[in-house]
């Protein structure tokens, strides 16, 4: 039986379990990225695994998140990235050399290679047929560290793209169409391989902006085959030689297949306040913009850009609205300068940033209230944008610079007839010439060492797990509860993320504000949830922070997958526990684990008696692989990789 | 007797008094420019005396220093600030256009007229021969209201400059050189006239940077005369018929003399952190630097960053090092990048970022923990960055791209033999190019009325003058308080500038974080204070929070200018008191005045009594002009205005 592009890569990288579907799999890693709201945990957990060097093929620390440095700990952290990617042999892409994806993309991106990568948005590069995977932190820290990566074995769905794009129809265009038919909750378990005519008609930055927002399928990760384009693409970057031929079999099987005809799609938009709520422009036409900003992971590519400068050159975005564009790259910005493209821009009445990721997670540039924003992002969940209520619509380029002209949602096609416009095709440039300036290769490392500004903590570290859990229920919380709800992600929280013990005390804060001095006060305890515990993003923060705080296990009806993995990784005992014992237990009631808990995990043990204020018992169930229980046994992944490390066990053997 | 041009521009704008120094003296004003942080309260208070239209021949609103718009406040500013344009008749500048007095420089600075500016930077335009003064906004206000503006008739004093200044040398120290001599207090009461054959030499903008940072001299103003070169550059921004001959007499006579031999002076550098502690630069050679921003009101035209472009062309800067280049107006960001000059700086590894005045004020590049940022900057208050115990440099864009590219602190002469670089010249393009379609002139205003976001509160208004003044010393605080000080300027804290409810919570926390819960607690209390009091910016918040939170008199050895006729603008009593009394004072003290205040300061009475703990007397002085106890008795200024348009009588009454 022929095998799917993705089962190819895998097989490559298998070292542990099979391909089939729902499996958990260990695959080795070739390539690891961080960002700077990330990469801060994972280069101290790299330190506190005492590793000397990133032992994948490459690791690339960028900074692009927090790039506007409004606070010193912003700086310091880049710094102390700059000084982490240098002391242990790491690329280092300076603030404002621009996004990961973007800088990864131009630069390392690799058919055939698996890349991880501590940002969401991670598959990029799967346009140029490179495996990539979004995870958390300690991940990447111990996949540097040699060991392998574990994740769920996905479906594998066939994207078939018949025909070719119309005029003012573009790549965004297509994912939206995705997004439309398949929701946000379309793609989890699955990887989407396009195929077909349509696929070969796509230059690789539209392959791009394609697999970039698969993410906000919930999709394990979105890929394309390799062809002539895709080493166009690579010459034109002056990295040809990295091209590698790339296909499916023919006779590969798929779990499913969707069919998109280009030759259909109009331009679309995703409207208030989920990517999947996507209509064609035209129903949305003549709602009032404010604001319209080009950028962002997706579409911040010079080849991004291009059409909307194309579009305003010798035009005025109208007077009551503002349009900022963020090109993804410096390659990029600085190929549009050269080429006068910023000048026309500007001369247009654009505002021209740095490149940053800033506005797309609300850091700059937050909308007016009660105004339409226009975004070329991937995300606009009500609040990201940094304002509660706000009206964020997600939409090509071209859709972009209509609006700006316009100063109201047009359909550009309706906008190029009143304006006497040419519909601007996607054009790449005959050499990307862009400088390496602010790539500071691991090569050319100017750290030997950790430079910690007074904000940068240490990694908090767990014993391994002992034979007795009791304590005190510090909080009895309902279903649903967030990671947000765990770990708040506002700004004012946020630049502690490089700070476990400060970040600590806002630990469940939007549940109970005391809950944090209480667990302190009590040094130990455990939590109580409902259904669903822990849903929403993979922020290792999450479970971290109640480990230093020493909540040693917690009792929920069910938990969401990530954050349970997260709970292992940090040493904390999740157990399920049913509807009566839920209800029966209340906040403050002591809770005694009645098993020896350290050889009970061990022997694979699944049900645990649990004893409550020395009066009622329940029981409660660990669903744990044996690879779990390892990691729990030894006080989490952390304190694992380390013995494995002192013990001469390879780390991939967790 | 012959006039000094300072004279010529006074007289004629001159509606009350007469120039003899130290008096106070009314003047028309012809133009007024507001920025964003302060022009929101500027048209409140227009709102607030219910006005209809701007009355002076030209009002410029522009938003430069919350261009990041970090937070919706911002945006919402911002939008009120259009509208508020839009209204009463003002042009407005957008986001992302500029800086306001590069803006105002190149559009509307007008030889020989009146300017006022709710920033302290205003005397900008002093390079093209126009008046201009910084002051609160409520001055600002009552100005567009037809109203004359106070002030004290300052000594006018001759800088003669002879020479020429030799390469590597720039206009930035001939600044640096009056700071050094002269003091951050020199130019307290003064306006100082730049003449003779060195100040002919030189160009408006280099004119223009040092009129810009006569204010970190404490002078009213700063005032070249008019020439060729004038004529020059008012015809290359495609305004050659606004140009006015302007001289001095030959027969005029000056309060004092300083004479700046040009070609004595070798680069500069303000090290931290005061404008007056400056140095050669090669005193502190060797001083590592982390980061270079070039750009502001003083160094961000296209006339700065141009030899700066030049030195970083085909060369990298430090890797260790963040370069940062924000134009102070688009005018200037798109012709450099229109001349290829912005794509050579990226590739240099500069970070083009977005005309700002940012991180002047701690918004946005905020230097990371013990590092050296080496700044083209006016001021270097300590924290102004946005980082307690920050180690800021001020010096000129050729000595900022010298450090960027060696890394250190080093004299661009010394450089130059090193990479073999050529001196860069001041170059003016043929013609000023940049487009204009971020200002929305007064004529094309698309908004008729204002647009509140929930931020934007109301303008606080205080009860007339009472009998009986008596509290405690809520602070007891050192010379030199500045305005950033009493209200800070980080963008966490500016944000709040629209709503003094809000805002007030901060009053002196960078003296004391208790403090404005204390004041609210006391419910009302005395400040103290040495000498210099309120120096620095023009904020009026500086005043309008101490009164909202209570304040009734700041007891002081002494007062900078602005800030002193903001406590009048706000009727809280400012006292001067003698080093004696200054000692003995205690925080916490008791502190009454033993006169019937509102009398006492009606009658013109200068000489006051207070009586501290009930237990020891001194006498503190007032020195307030009849106009000046008019204010203090109303209330402040707001009430004595609506009073005076209530009663008939035209706001210039006041």
């Amino acid at each position: 039986m022929g095998q799917t592009l993705t089962e190819k890569i895998l097989s490559d990288h298998l070292v542990e379990g099979d391909l089939t579907p729902g499996e958990e799999i260990g695959i080795e890693i070739d390539q690891v990225l961080m960002q700077d709201t990330t990469g801060t945990m994972v280069w101290l957990q790299f330190e506190a695994l005492d590793l000397d060097e990133a032992q994948t093929e490459l690791a690339a620390q960028y900074c692009d998140h927090q790039t506007y440095q409004f606070d010193f700990k912003n700086t310091d952290d880049h710094r102390f990235l700059r000084s982490a990617a240098g002391t242990y042999g790491a690329h280092f892409s300076r603030p404002g050399n621009g996004i990961c994806h973007n800088v990864h993309k131009e630069n390392f991106a690799a058919p055939g290679k698996t890349l991880l990568g501590s940002d969401s948005h991670t598959p990029t590069p799967g346009g140029l047929g490179q495996l990539a995977i979004g995870a958390g932190g300690l991940d990447i820290a111990v996949a540097m560290g040699g060991g392998a990566y574990y994740v769920e074995m996905p479906e594998v769905v066939n994207v078939r793209l018949e025909g070719e794009l119309p005029e003012w129809s573009s790549a965004k265009d297509v994912i939206l169409e995705m997004l439309r038919r398949e929701t946000v909750k379309g793609g989890v378990g699955k990887v989407f391989e396009y195929t077909g005519p349509g696929a070969e008609s796509l230059t690789v930055p539209e392959r791009t902006t394609i697999t970039n927002m698969g993410t906000e399928l919930g999709a394990t990760s979105s890929l394309f085959e390799t062809d002539e384009k895709t080493k166009d693409y690579l010459e034109r970057q002056g990295r040809g030689d990295e091209y590698v031929e790339l296909t499916a079999d023919d006779d590969a099987e798929y779990a499913d297949e969707i069919v998109i005809d280009l030759g259909d799609l109009e331009p679309l938009i995703a409207c208030p306040s989920m990517p999947d709520n996507v209509v064609p422009v035209r129903e949305v036409a003549g709602e009032k913009v404010e604001q319209v900003l080009v950028g962002s992971c997706t579409n911040g590519g010079y080849e991004d850009v291009l059409p909307a400068a194309k579009m305003v050159k010798d035009q005025e975005v109208a007077k009551h609205l503002e349009m900022i564009v963020a090109p993804g790259s410096k390659q990029a910005g600085e190929m549009l300068a050269r080429q006068g493209w910023t000048a026309e821009m500007m001369a247009a009445g654009v505002n021209v940033s740095e490149a940053t990721c800033g506005p797309c997670i609300g850091i700059g540039h937050v909308p007016a209230s009660d105004s339409v924003s226009l975004r070329t992002f991937n995300r606009n969940f009500e609040g990201r944008s940094g304002i509660e209520d706000d009206n964020v619509y997600l939409c090509s380029p071209q859709v972009a610079a209509a609006a700006a002209l316009k100063g109201e949602i047009v359909d550009p096609r309706d906008l190029a007839d009143e304006l006497g416009l040419d519909a601007p095709g996607i054009e790449l440039p005959d050499k990307y010439d862009g400088s390496k300036t602010d790539l500071i290769y691991a090569e050319d490392a100017i750290d030997d060492e950790l430079i910690k500004g007074p904000n940068i903590g240490e990694v908090p570290l767990q014993d391994p797990l002992g034979s007795n859990i009791s304590g005190e229920t510090l909080l009895k919380m309902e279903d649903n509860i967030t990671t947000d709800h765990i770990i708040p992600a506002t700004s004012d929280i946020l630049k502690f993320r490089s700070n476990i013990e400060r970040l600590s005390d806002f630990t469940l804060s939007r549940v109970d504000e005391t809950f944090a001095q209480r667990a302190k006060d009590a040094g130990t305890g455990v939590l109580v949830a409902g259904e669903n515990y822990g849903q929403g993003s993979s922020r290792e923060h999450a479970a971290m922070c109640p480990m230093y705080l020493g909540i040693e296990a917690v009792l929920a009806q069910s938990f969401a997958r990530i954050h349970k993995a997260n709970l292992f990784n940090f040493g904390i005992v999740p157990l399920a526990i049913d509807e009566e014992t839920y209800a029966k237990i209340e906040q403050g009631d002591d809770v005694e684990i009645v098993d020896d808990v350290a050889e009970a995990v061990e022997s694979g043990q699944e049900e645990f008696t649990i004893r409550v204020n020395d009066d009622w018992e329940a029981t409660a169930n660990l669903h744990a692989s044996e690879r779990e229980r390892r990691i729990l046994t030894a006080g989490g992944k952390l304190p694992l990789t380390k013995q494995q490390a002192e013990g001469g066990a390879a780390p991939a053997d967790d």
